[in-house]
């Protein structure tokens, strides 16, 4: 997630979800005895296939080859490249990487939902921009916002309440708002073969981190239960906060000043202050992975970076340089240099969300 | 650990470390298989009460009834104050709460050391006070710095370099420098009482967090060997930082300028920010630690805060509202109402050192 000027749309759910149901198993031509036979061998088969393959929804293409080739390397005993589980540090961006951020980063659908459900008790923002603006347009049209505009919406939707409140504000959200293209939760926007991944890389003695422009604590909200990732391992951007007492109660108050950007340069700055240890895998898709990504793959030892390329307009979203949105340009360009794996979205992944294509 | 007006001590090793050998087994006046049977009785019967007490330095007094208490009805299934893993989270004051903070915080002996190393390349210090004053005084003597001289010595001390200058200069220090009172490296003079605390807690499930004034690269380079806490569980003040490239090669270098203070009401603005959850278990030992507890225990369901009391002058040291080092009045007196529990070293810890009484 970056903040480069931005079309805000307000659509909502509008096309139907594609069928996410599973391939039927096919009957076979054959007499009962040896039928059911055919079909516990079959059975065994699949369980067998599944055990062995952590990553189903991985085509069986260069970066899942190398993913497990890595894996392999730095966690089997004896090895050249073992690290022990305490070096096994693995970090992912989030908008693009771990879950869809297209036709708009969903914080910025967040706050924009905020901004219509505050708008009757500001008067006021019916006379000032950006918020005259988003009112006038309706909840089905795109609006430009500046840089400055979009931290000012941020802002006003994000801050000013007690760190309890803002969390409910989000848990509430997060439980109903739909993807205005597939009707579907965002958190049902998640990449199946991401999943995969962090279970995959858990399992095999990884710490997994979530390294994010978006909010901390708008992904601490829901991190966790989408995807197994703790609140302490959730890094991204932050505000200042306060801590005061309301009478006797002690709170903490979100005040409307930004204490960190975690975007860019800030990501390996964000690595070191919260995680203090320099990850030896990185995922990104955007270029405001870049420095995250040559942070991790620059060190000594086994390290790999891998970048996500949306080339799948049919099943998710097709962009890359050209979008405002999720932009991918130099890190691109600079991937073969640095040795970067890059997943063709359409070529590598089988199966993109758990409940679509 | 608080930066208030502060005495800063140059002195070197003086008294010899006390016996720290363990007790020897008394001989039994019985004819000889009665006494091997007896001896097997008793290794037996001293395994079992090792196995059945994971807090052997702990006097069976209040405070280890309290803790065991928690701790029983918290990870007990079934239990009405039964708490999830994601639940169980313990935050550590360190200076003082892990570690003796006596005569004078380790890291402002760490940075005296520094300034002495660093002295002959820097000859205007001999003209510009604070740093005038230290190298007239000598390695014995007392000199007294202002709040705002320690910060200008943390400074020239911690910062200039990248965070792997930093981690390998802390590196060099920890492994040899010396507690001026008894000769014992620092990472020796951690309580005992409270690494089986911090061991009996993870093994029930909890993590367990640094939230310690200290500099968090300070502390991050030997917490995870000393404390079993992994280095992004160690949160502290720090410093900010800047991604650069030298050449081709990235880094990331300390800059002049504190980033954030993780003392007072910042500990549960660092608790916020960096843990993401509000603890239910909270250490400390001076008033810098109040609002860490506050905030702890004034939360919902089942909390316990505690407060370690240094009365031990024999075995450690005893201070309280008088020492500008580890201050404990305020939090102190605050403690009956808020329901914290309070340690006596004296009284309730059975063994202060690992190496010492």
């Amino acid at each position: 997630m970056a903040f480069p000027g931005h079309c805000v749309t307000l659509s909502r759910p509008g096309e139907s979800p594609p069928d996410g149901s599973d391939s039927t198993v096919n009957t076979l031509p054959l007499p009962s005895p040896l039928r059911t036979a055919a079909l516990v061998v079959m059975v065994f088969a699949t369980l067998v296939a599944r055990a062995a393959d952590p990553l189903p929804s991985w085509n069986d293409t260069g970066p899942k080859r190398a993913l497990t080739a890595f894996v392999e390397k730095v966690t089997r005993e004896g090895s050249p490249d073992f690290l022990p589980p305490s070096e096994r540090i693995a970090v992912f961006d989030n908008d693009g990487t771990l879950w869809c951020e297209q036709p708009m980063y969903p914080q910025v659908m967040f706050a924009v939902d905020r901004l219509r459900t505050l708008a009757p008790k500001h008067p006021e923002w019916r006379r000032r921009q950006p918020f005259k603006k988003l009112m006038d347009a309706g909840p089905d049209r795109l609006v430009s916002v500046t840089d400055q505009e979009l931290i000012e919406i941020i802002k006003v939707t994000h801050t000013g309440m007690t760190t309890d409140e803002f969390a409910d504000i989000v848990r509430a959200w997060i439980a109903t708002a739909k993807h205005p293209r597939t009707g579907r939760l965002y958190t049902e926007m998640v990449y199946q073969p991401m999943l995969e991944l962090l279970a995959y890389l858990r399992g095999h003695g990884f710490k997994t981190f979530i390294v994010s422009a978006g909010g901390v604590e708008f992904m601490r909200v829901w991190a966790d239960q989408v995807y197994g990732v703790p609140t302490d391992q959730v890094v991204g951007t932050t505000f200042k906060t306060s801590y005061e007492l309301r009478g006797t109660t002690p709170v903490i108050v979100r005040q409307p000043k930004v204490d960190f950007v975690d975007d860019g340069p800030g990501k390996p700055i964000g690595i070191n202050k919260f995680i203090g240890k320099r990850p030896v895998l990185a995922f990104g898709n955007a270029d405001g992975d870049f420095q995250m990504l040559q942070w991790t793959t620059t060190g000594p030892g086994p390290r790999l970076g891998l970048l996500v390329h949306h080339t799948d307009g049919v099943r998710e979203y097709d962009y890359d340089a050209q979008s405002a949105v999720g932009r991918l340009d130099k890190a691109l360009v600079a991937a073969s240099g640095y040795g970067w794996t890059v997943v063709s979205m359409k070529d590598d992944w089988a199966k993109i969300f758990p409940k679509g294509p």
